[in-house]
């Protein structure tokens, strides 16, 4: 009797190791799995690749679920210009780094261009890629720029975006400079959050002045009556103030200059609701680079070259 | 007979098993991380951070080994002026994602200027900052610039570098924008190499004109006659040519507009040793962007801050 139940005893204990071995197995790997995607999405983008190559994705691409950081959906108007490639370049040289990340790039063009596409498809980016005309009436010295594209991407988001998808929304030229801290910063805007800007309205920064926590002025050097005396660059909506609020938009009629941002900004929220980021508004994590024209006075000059070459 | 012999066999199978899986754990354990770093190493030096603090580090810090590819040491001369930290930053977000990258920044100041030694301790990025203050009479119009520092850069590595060292040298001035795909074309330099450069000489690019895999001439807007009409962000040489030849110098006595390139140039190579790369030079991966000075005529008007905020 002893015999037989030893017999069974070493015939089933080694049964039970390769079980408990399986089990293990596929908790380890997953874990590794894990680690390694965690500091792939740490490092960027690149091999994610979730890329959205239509204005037709469903919501369902958005990647956002409960326990994944909120997207950062990065509103860029673009235009063609000489240094357009170069400076598309090197933004994404930056969002590469930014993890959770979708680039909505508008074009001021009646079709997507070649240069925009191409350069977009090889990025290794998540992204967007959309185009409007700004009419030609609307683009004079003075007037407001680029209201057109940020709309439609607005639009976008409200089309292809629902209450369930966690997100961030920020508006990003093509010419400033952004930190990756930038980006950290704002991932955790609850409502509308605001930060310094460098290198505007004339001064070598901007910001909002905090008092325990609530931004209570404005440190400008321009138009220090503005509701909201801050650049395009310094401030993020989250997604759900986006979608709640249709209606809210940036005007094009009745718009005066340096107001975009406040005319938008006060469609959905107060002066004393906003969230103030980079300890408290005491750091600039973005710089509103100007970047100068291209000088091709040579251009026709001499010899012109036998292939065509994209700059 | 026979049922003792079962018997054996159930009882031995299962330890076989056992074996046979956690011999495949290890197995596949070690793939996934090898599979991990690669993608780490390839998605660039953020988690390396072998971070060289000071001028000085010795040769044996370079990180080179006969299996690893060349360093890639990028020599930046850089001055203070309001644009600085904001032109930094987009660069070093490009360089943290090129692999095998040795950052080499030469301030413009008889000291370090503590805003780019936190920067760069910050950065993640393995570097070494250097500084000499070039003398007042070399600063006027037309006058080459950046000569000291670029020659403090050549003395650096001909100091810290000995001839088993790997490495690829380029000039990264600080305010051009870089594709990361120009830093893997660098990398294969033999000698010296050669590429086309965007938005430079009053065109839309300058390129090396080749034939049969030889550069035969120059594609330009400007001073067609230069020996080697070509911008300081157009090549690369490789760090042993650096080394044998330590009198090569940027030269700031006699020399002309536009002539830093050619004078250096043809004291290390000949045109038709030079190697095109950026397929045959028709390919714009560098471009000569510049920034526009800040505006900053609001500065002193109105109230003054009551914080230092670093722009």
């Amino acid at each position: 009797m002893k015999s037989i139940f030893y017999s069974r005893f070493f015939i089933l204990l080694p049964w039970i190791l390769i079980v408990i071995i399986v089990i293990d197995i596929d908790t380890k790997r997953l874990s590794v799995r894990n680690t390694a995607s965690f500091y792939l999405s740490r490092l960027g983008n690149v091999q994610q690749r979730q890329v959205v190559r239509t204005t037709r994705t469903s919501s369902s691409s958005s990647g956002s679920n409960t326990t994944s950081p909120p997207v950062i959906y990065a509103i860029t108007p673009t235009y063609s210009r000489p240094v357009q490639k170069a400076e598309l370049t090197r933004l994404a040289n930056t969002f590469r780094q930014v993890p959770q990340f979708h680039w909505v790039v508008v074009e001021d063009s009646n079709s997507h261009t070649e240069l925009v596409a191409r350069f977009l498809a090889r990025s290794g980016l998540r992204y967007t890629l959309l185009n409007v005309f700004t009419p030609r009436r609307f683009k004079r010295t003075g007037m407001p720029r680029a209201t057109e594209q940020r709309n439609l991407a607005l639009g976008w988001l409200r089309g292809h975006r629902a209450s369930k998808d966690k997100g961030v929304v920020f508006f990003a030229d093509d010419d400033n400079t952004y930190s990756l801290e930038l980006f950290e910063e704002m991932r955790s805007t609850r409502r509308v959050s605001v930060w310094p800007v460098g290198l505007v309205g004339g001064r070598r920064y901007e910001r909002p002045l905090v008092e325990k926590g609530k931004v209570v002025g404005w440190y400008t050097g321009w138009r220090a009556d503005r509701p909201f005396a801050i650049d395009m660059a310094g401030f993020a909506v989250n997604l759900q103030v986006i979608l709640s609020n249709p209606r809210a938009l940036f005007k094009r009629r009745g718009a005066k200059p340096g107001m975009q941002e406040s005319d938008f900004l006060k469609q959905i929220t107060k002066v004393e609701d906003l969230e103030p980021k980079a300890q408290n508004c005491t750091q600039v994590l973005v710089w509103h680079t100007r970047t100068e024209k291209a000088h091709l006075g040579n251009e026709t000059k001499r010899q012109q070259d036998s292939v065509f070459i994209e700059v």
